[in-house]
């Protein structure tokens, strides 16, 4: 067997490997022989780097929910923006400390170049916060010290050493005119670290510890970017080690990781350089971040857990978590991204499905054997890392339907046929709902059957004798007032019996959410999306949401000319399938 | 400063590290001191692994697009389905076998357990391929062991023994029967490799190599798959190198790599493992595949690229590769997706965009100084690893337009108040548009005057004095027949002249830009999309073409209540932009 591979027309020779470039040299590197034991000291920088990468960038009131969702997770360190350079940010972190937002142990860390005006105005910002990083940073790579700064290293030091100073002279009047002291910590961040000579990182980071004066007990963090990526990941891993051997005062440095993925390859660096002696590690959460992103927080802090490590952040509601990045980014998490991602844990492959069934089945053994449950023991189930319960997620084997194979699929023909556009998740469910039925008739299922069992198992269907669920919906109305405030009524059969009820709430869904925990459900909105189902003039909305009723996750649909009309027909629709499956005996 | 991070409430007490399931020690391992100097042989595993990972599984036509992709990207080694288990599978096999579609020099891949009617079934696929790679699997970790075989480990030795004896006399039987020659290589994957004990994985290897009578000449693909990522990469890399230093005849065994992606760190262990000694890695383009996908082909190539190597992989045509992959898998490619994602070449930090400016300056000083263009000479511009030129893009400054700062940005407003939703791509394109026409009128722009911007910019203006570009369509008439065939007429004016010209095509765009073709315009679609702008019974479609025009990358829009009427104008609406910025003078 010859390698048969020919070379490409590709212009790489327009490239210089990395070693040419940069020297590190780590011969006896220690990292290698490291595992990870216990979480890092977490910096989320959604609100800074993430956001500073959005096309949108996050409204005022997206900004407050990410902050929210930040502290909620456990993070206690949490960039909130770069004042000195944007209104928006300054405006921010202003309303986060006037309005009491930040709790008592949460770090805001707020950005800055090295430059007077924006030094002042960086400590304008912060005044009145508890605590506060001030994260002071120029760039040292040899490209940018040629390119752009056109200075010579001690030129660069400079830059770097008289910002240290000015920090001081600004924290000094800070405590001077303020009356609620604010503990400040500093952040020094050689940018583009990567590509700068170790020595002369080391040179520059030492001068600008010195200048601040760090302790053991009042350390300096030194941040170390990946700002790109421009080798394998060992390679930084080594660079990291290099820099903890070599710092002057390492006992008075909290050592900090940045990584960017330029490379795919952020996540990597970022545990291997914390194998390398780091203590701190920035990110953003599912990998925000300018072009290819930060280092992935959620992939970072699950890969802990997966192996005994506490993350010390909270990731057990993973489905708000996503929904509040998606919301807030204006951005999707992809299917495939490791714990949050839509098809993570789902299992297509025959011998995959049957590997993990015999799995679930020698744990629940073990767990009867052992006298518990299946929650309290080791988990140990082929090809799922993780028991997704664990991050209230499920496990879904997605069966194929013989005749679809070749044909386009099941939601390639609802799509093509009914203008159906499934989100992904629900295309999950649902081909497990065809699977269940599919068996039974002999695993042959035509187009016009797929669009049958959408409908028996979605769709409420439209005569009396065969109402199809516990709930529905008479009678609509709605009202919203110059101020925000919405009011919705319903008549709403539960049972058979009609009953008008009303709620006020932020939205319709929210309405109808609320009126159905009055009547006993326990309910929560995990997923909304709406779509028309044709251009044409007799366009209906495809509405689909997706519940947590009871320990469950269910998918419903609402499909009605009214927008409106159809989201509400959705939660109904999920409802009732929770209910038809739970207590048949509430039906009618 | 102290961590003030707290405990968290998750069950990771219900996890074992990977050090007590399996060991691996290698404290002299050798590969972190090496650098990557060539590409590996690549193994694209789209058309089994990732078709076996999507919810509608590729119909034939997608299966014979992303075969001939692969092909013209210059891949020699395609696993192409498990003829054994699918009978599409199966099908597809033949069809590229009896239609001739596989070049002389590309092997084929089919995999198979190690079940003898599964590998009868299997030699039948191959009949008349020119060369085949024959790939023997079965499980072999230790939990795959317990929970699913219940064999111990010579029990599992003489499943994959037996198959591969199995193999050899269908083989015998296939040469016997046919009548021209198949070249077959053997692949054995013990899979869940990074679960299975290092010293049986060798051993069990060895047994296959031996019955296989591999040999320097013709030596097996031994292929060691991280089926589930379970600990750091050098964990795996370490254990490559064990098996690299440890597998009885090496010279006789082509190593190959199968990373997935659990722990985010799939390109990592792919890049460290290559190090370590392996000599082949199997992947999918843009990391499709089960769970969090397979190793991502793309950004292993575009990282040997990017240090001066040639990947042997032709991806100077990114926008094709992503389209068709898009096509084919009918998901996206995430905006951050290293090399093909939206995002990545885009700077949004007005320091990057400022750093990037002399970056392009300076490159272009060096090139004058030489005599030479800046395309031909060393890349070296800050936050731009590669050079988007190289893979067909370009790189886009998106500069904040102050007043939507807060406000919700300028896609945002245009979804909310106009009801468009620009693709990302075309979104970067419109912030560049907006802040030309923002730094005039001194940097605030209304949601209105957005509008105003977005319809001097994309839409034709309705007026015949004012008439706003080169073309425009009078009339459009369609037909197709039974057979599919398609055939267009359009009355088109080009700088104020009309003429009837016609085309026949597969569909109304592909009609039309023949039809400007045939009028001098080069001009290639690179991405369309289209949707309904509200729900109502006056919805307009909104449809928007990216496409090539001359050395540029320009989107174009159309807004109409026929769809086909929509899109048509939107490659009007590209082309016209283009030639209003090159050809003033061709304008009316």
């Amino acid at each position: 067997m010859r390698k048969l591979q020919k070379p490409s027309p590709m212009p790489f020779h327009r490239y210089l490997p990395f070693e040419d470039q940069i020297t590190v040299s780590l011969p006896d590197r220690t990292w290698p022989d490291k595992t990870i034991k216990a979480a890092p000291r977490w910096c989320a920088v959604d609100l800074r780097d993430g956001n500073q990468a959005l096309i949108d960038p996050m409204t005022p009131d997206r900004k407050h929910r990410m902050f929210e969702l930040l502290v909620n997770m456990g993070f206690k360190e949490i960039e909130v923006g770069f004042p000195s350079a944007s209104q928006t940010d300054f405006d921010f972190v202003r309303q986060l400390i006037e309005q009491d937002k930040i709790p008592s142990d949460v770090y805001i860390q707020v950005l800055t170049q090295a430059r007077e005006a924006l030094i002042e105005r960086t400590f304008d910002a912060i005044a009145g916060a508890p605590r506060a990083i001030v994260h002071l940073y120029n760039s040292t790579s040899v490209l940018q010290r040629e390119v752009v700064f056109k200075q010579d290293r001690d030129g660069i030091v400079d830059i770097a050493t008289q910002g240290a100073r000015l920090c001081k002279k600004y924290e000094e009047q800070l405590h001077a005119s303020s009356e609620t002291p604010t503990e400040i910590v500093y952040q020094y961040s050689p940018e583009s670290f990567t590509g700068t000579e170790l020595d002369f990182a080391a040179h520059i980071s030492d001068e600008v510890v010195e200048v601040f004066g760090a302790t053991p007990e009042k350390p300096v963090i030194i941040n170390l970017p990946a700002t790109v990526e421009m080798a394998t990941p060992n390679v930084y891993a080594d660079s990291i080690e290099w820099m903890h051997r070599n710092l002057r005062n390492r006992d008075s440095i909290v050592m900090s990781l940045h990584p960017h993925n330029d490379r795919g390859t952020g996540v990597a660096a970022a545990e291997l350089g914390y194998m390398a002696g780091a203590d701190r590690i920035e990110g953003c959460l599912f990998g925000n971040g300018e072009r290819t992103g930060n280092v992935d927080l959620v992939t970072l802090g699950m890969n802990l857990f997966s192996q005994g490590v506490d993350p010390e952040i909270d990731f057990r509601d993973m489905s708000t978590i996503r929904s509040t990045v998606e919301h807030c980014n204006q951005m999707g998490v992809p299917e495939r991204s490791p714990y949050g991602g839509d098809l993570v844990f789902t299992a297509f492959s025959g011998s995959h499905q049957d590997a993990i069934k015999k799995g679930f089945e020698h744990m629940d053994a073990r767990a009867a054997t052992a006298g518990t449950s299946r929650d309290e023991i080791t988990w140990a189930v082929p090809y799922l890392p993780i028991d997704p319960k664990d991050i209230g997620r499920s496990y879904e084997a997605v069966i194929r339907v013989n005749s679809q194979s070749g044909k386009g699929g099941v939601s390639y023909l609802l799509k093509s046929e009914q203008g159906i556009d499934l989100p992904r998740r629900a295309q999950v469910e649902f081909s497990g709902v065809i699977q269940r039925r599919a068996d039974d008739g002999g695993g042959e299922v035509s187009g016009e059957e797929i669009w049958q069992i959408f409908q028996d198992e979605y769709l409420p269907v439209d005569s009396e004798h065969h109402q199809w669920g516990h709930y529905r919906l008479d009678e609509v109305n709605t009202s919203s007032n110059a101020e925000g405030e919405f009011h919705m009524e319903v008549e709403l059969q539960a049972g058979g019996h009609t009953a008008t009820q009303s709620a006020h709430a932020n939205g319709p869904i929210a309405a109808l959410l609320k009126i159905l925990s009055a009547d006993g459900v326990d309910v929560r909105l995990l997923d909304y999306t709406e779509h028309a189902m044709s251009q044409g003039g007799d366009a209906q909305a495809a509405s689909f949401v997706e519940l947590a009723i009871g320990d469950r996750v269910l998918w419903g649909v609402g499909l009605d000319h009214n927008t409106t009309l159809a989201s509400l027909q959705a939660v109904i629709s999920a409802v009732n399938r929770a209910l038809r499956d739970v207590a048949p005996d509430r039906q009618v």
